[in-house]
């Protein structure tokens, strides 16, 4: 490495010549390709943006001016630009290196940027921070044309319009998010670049305003007239009229990959002043073959082997594909299903039901809110549809959850991958708090399957009910069971008693009751006796069931990948201390009041305790233990 | 009532002259006015809209063909001709016509409309629904020019004009939302409008097609450049780029108090096909003098002297007031100190400080979310952002005070006024589900005072703190305590014991604080000693202080005007789990699980048993009352 290693912060830029850039980006990819093919990350976009990061930090003065990334995996050069280069083989693992900009990192991250579309609503703010200090640095926000398309993006983009800052958006157009890009946005950022194609629109547009210029009777229009003509002349040439028309100056668009043309553009931009945008166009995965050629395999990969890149197949079934090829199914019967995703088809495994019932899918982009209420409007109109989405990405919809869908008792099936610890991609990510804002929502119902049999019941009795229902299930293989060819439709609002016992009752959600059964076995070799229960519906709660092996055995331990504050343990709670049965003893398994740190999910589900051993542990506990040593209270 | 007592369905509109329609809208302003003097109401949004309403009604076939209102408070007039002129006088009231769309109220309802900017993204759903059902129907969404400027509509917008579905979009620009709109896009919209005032263009667009065609040299133009040119042209006549560029026709402006021209612009709209935006300009409180002078004034009121349009002055002290005088007072002190509000300048108590600090002082329009994110960018940019939202509208802005304000641990104080029940909007703007959607949030805290004076103190403890801090306080009077110059900081994460007691613990938050310390008055004369604690934080928990009371006591009653499920009193549940406290008997009074009824504030919390009453008789259940009779368990 050998420019790379001499850059221990962005200045030492400055003294590079173009050739030497151009080199430097080469070794960054090679660094972020042998990374990624190690710990795993996002590949793609970190790829397109090397030479805009090299742009931008040649440009301006990190940190003093402040650049804000969005989404935050375009920021792997960043990283290894800006004093991290060393601890980069450390990128996602426990311990190590964010796959996103973490302000605690470095202060070359200005904002934390694991969910997307806030950077334009984030740079002004500091813009006007910066202003009200009396201080003159840049403001940049960096945001992908995926980005873009969600609502927040459009609200800051308004605002920032209006106010007329000085704030530089340099969108990072690689003409798809994660998925390719739907919406009209998309359609614009298309059209902008043919536009580019044709180098004669110049000229026509000076031809054009010399014979105005010249055209009798031009004395008769008004100034109004005049300052409209100019506007549409300058529509004529200037294809960022969508920016315009909301208040922004518009720049582009520019190749982004090459370097001096961005630098360009940018000194131009921040010279021009006010609110301005810089198109820049690049290529996602450039640079590496393989990713180039697939992209969307290549957004976000486990390890692989960089020297052919060939990605490992997939040995193991996920709840993820069980719940796509399930969904075909179910759309085979019933032809109200429609499914909605965000710019997440691969990921939640619609894939197969968007190609086999194309008029049927529907891919919103990066639109939660919207993907939530189009499911209302589309169950107001009769159909069934299910939104898979994240459960960390759901957030963004919890007011559409519940005003527009619950509020009216519609039909919307929500189905919440990555429900848990999703591992390494960390704590913007983690998706630990679904069952906190679901819960609460009056006529929401929230199951959870055990495994991949349970998943196909859970969605079939969730279509056959008619209401509102959220099933969420974790970033984790299935257990390879036979699958049933016609799911049966489970009964409502039950769990399952997978074993009884009489000293300990297990209430354990998802496949935690996969656990809490080993951890049964292993306890009965100690004498202990535990009642397993397989909750499958955190809400409505199995009430005559749970109550009585609460009355039975006295002593309960919840078990659930969720955070335990407001979560189903806290659920349990509430239902054992609505009737007097507040002497029973308690333990709750799940995670802490604080964000999760980054770390294989495996791992960080034994460091919090769900695990055989930890569930094992929180029933020795509770003073039941036969062994010497135990705890007893 | 002349006509309006003949019209039981929209179909009877239909034998109606254009005479008649414009008596029939007098007749229905005369309804609204007076209803909304007697009940209180959205004045002058509905007022503005009566010609709209008819003209749809005209034009489409309610309920085969779907309106989709947005926000509902547009639609009383909808309302009076679907049916439900003679409940009209129950209007907000208890058991009463809703104030908002609602589709259990009328099959005219097609989709409930109490948070804006869902119209499009529903609409979109019912036309997909539709087209998949091959029916032929229409679907029309109304939009407000406030509502346009949520992300939400944005994002609908975008899918609506790529997936090109027959789809009418009506944008009802009466020039301001609540408070006027701010942002580019109503800037567009003003724009659009002095362009309509110029007789000229339209003439000057043929003048100029024509001299274009003429120009000697034209047939080396490329065909791409002439589809250009005619783009430009359109640009220099239709004034709805904006919308064009998403993908959507553009109609209008057309004047929306003028019956037949907007029946017109309709009927080509939905002839044109494909989704369609027809852009009608009304204004807000027209037909009613008042209400015409000062709309601002006239969105919300409560009953008045509709003979003289005079407003009954303000006799009580509230929550709001207090805090935006407070707010004046530490921006005073401090200069860090700006203020955010979504589109609520005068409903959150901000005006005073906007008018004091201007260049401190952002209302972003009806964009919560961008509201959280740009206070997380001026929060990182050394800033103290206080972003005051109505707790119902901060559902909106879940995921942004969670992953860029808490997860970057960042000093915005969120004020959420009106959490609780607030009376007459219903269940749609109830504010009950922020203690559940925030206290799970890791580094979030959150506070409520029991009355203004320590609503002043909590402010300062919380710009003190520098932390992410949520305080939330009822849309109730305050207690015209005299104030204090300089309101000391709260110790974090105390309550305050009220009083002490032996028997029952009492664990009130916020204003039931001061209903627990009657209830304790009450039951010290039947001999029942209670402890009163103002909780003041509900997260973090004054642990030593609830636990010793629930040790000594054995008896818990939690009392909180929010949803019990996820709320304060299990919080209460969880800590007294944790540290094995099982055995203390409890009660948690709050509200149940399901969405809760209009009706006056008082009323439904009496009903709900947060009153003195209901907490006597939840400390009676717990089996300590020497009164014959009582239930004992």
């Amino acid at each position: 490495m050998g420019i790379l290693s001499q850059i221990r912060d962005p200045r030492d830029l400055k003294k590079l010549s173009l050739q030497e850039l151009e080199k430097l980006a080469a070794e960054l990819r090679q660094e972020i390709v042998r990374t990624v093919a190690q710990n795993g990350g996002h590949l793609a976009s970190s790829l397109g943006a090397v030479e805009l990061v090299l742009a931008l930090h040649t440009v301006f003065e990190s940190p003093r001016d402040k650049i804000v990334w969005d989404v935050g995996h375009q920021a792997y050069a960043h990283k290894l630009i800006t004093g991290r280069r060393e601890d980069f083989g450390t990128l996602r693992q426990f311990g190590g290196v964010s796959g996103f900009p973490k302000p605690t990192e470095s202060p070359h991250d200005v904002f934390i940027a694991g969910h997307s579309s806030t950077s334009i609503s984030a740079a002004l703010g500091l813009a006007i921070a910066r202003d009200l200090a009396g201080e003159d640095h840049h403001v940049v926000a960096v945001i992908g044309d995926g980005a873009l398309t969600g609502g927040l993006a459009f609200e800051g983009l308004s605002q920032a319009g209006h106010l007329g800052k000085n704030l530089l958006v340099v969108l990072n157009d690689n003409e798809m998010s994660i998925a390719p890009n739907v919406g009209a946005v998309s359609l614009i950022l298309r059209r902008l670049q043919e536009l580019r194609m044709n180098p004669n629109l110049h000229r026509l547009s000076r031809e054009l305003e010399e014979r105005f210029r010249r055209l009798p009777g031009l004395g008769n229009f008004t100034a109004q007239a005049m300052e409209k003509l100019k506007d549409a002349l300058k529509y004529l040439v200037i294809p960022g009229m969508f920016f315009e028309e909301l208040g922004l100056s518009y720049f582009g668009p520019v190749d982004g990959h090459q370097i001096p043309a961005m630098q360009r553009a940018f000194r131009e931009a921040v010279a021009h002043g006010g609110p301005v945008v810089v198109h820049v166009v690049t290529k996602k995965g450039y640079g590496y073959g393989p990713a180039e050629r697939d992209p969307e395999r290549f957004h976000s990969v486990g390890p692989f082997d960089w020297t052919t890149g060939s990605l490992p197949a997939k040995t193991e079934r996920t709840f993820t594909e069980v719940f796509g090829q399930a969904l075909v199914e179910l759309g085979e019967e019933d032809e109200r299903l429609v499914a909605i995703t965000a710019a997440m088809r691969e990921g939640t495994g619609l894939s197969a039901f968007a190609h086999r019932f194309p008029d049927r899918f529907f891919d919103v982009g990066i639109a939660e809110a919207h993907a939530v209420t189009l499911a209302a409007g589309l169950a107001a109109g009769g159909l069934r549809p299910v939104v898979a989405v994240y459960s960390t990405f759901l957030q963004r919809a919890y007011d559409q959850i519940l005003h527009d869908v619950c509020l009216q008792n519609l039909p919307v099936i929500f189905v919440l991958d990555r429900a848990g610890v999703v591992g390494e991609d960390g704590p913007t990510h983690h998706g630990l708090y679904d069952l906190a804002y679901l819960r609460h929502i009056p006529g929401m119902t929230v199951m959870a399957p055990k495994d991949e049999r349970e998943l196909r019941r859970m969605l079939r009795t969730a279509l056959a009910a008619g209401v509102p229902v959220a099933i969420r299930y974790p970033k984790a293989a299935a257990r390879d069971l036979p699958l049933e060819k016609h799911p049966e439709v489970l009964p409502w609002g039950r769990s399952e008693l997978l074993r009884d016992g009489s000293e300990v009752a297990l209430f354990a959600l998802g496949p935690m009751a996969l656990l809490a059964e080993a951890a049964a076995d292993r306890l009965a070799t100690q004498g202990i006796s535990c009642a397993v229960v397989n909750v499958r519906f955190v809400k409505p709660l199995d009430e005559q069931l749970l109550l009585a092996l609460a009355r039975r055995t006295g002593r309960v331990v919840t078990i659930e990948e969720a955070a335990l504050a407001g979560g189903f343990g806290s659920a349990v709670l509430e239902l054992l201390a609505a009737h007097g049965l507040g002497g029973v003893q308690w333990r709750a398994l799940g995670f802490p009041d604080r964000f999760i740190e980054q770390g294989p999910r495996e791992m960080l589900l034994e460091r919090y305790g769900l695990s055989v051993q930890g569930i094992c542990a929180a029933v020795e506990s509770l003073g039941l233990t036969r062994m010497a040593g135990a705890v007893v209270i």
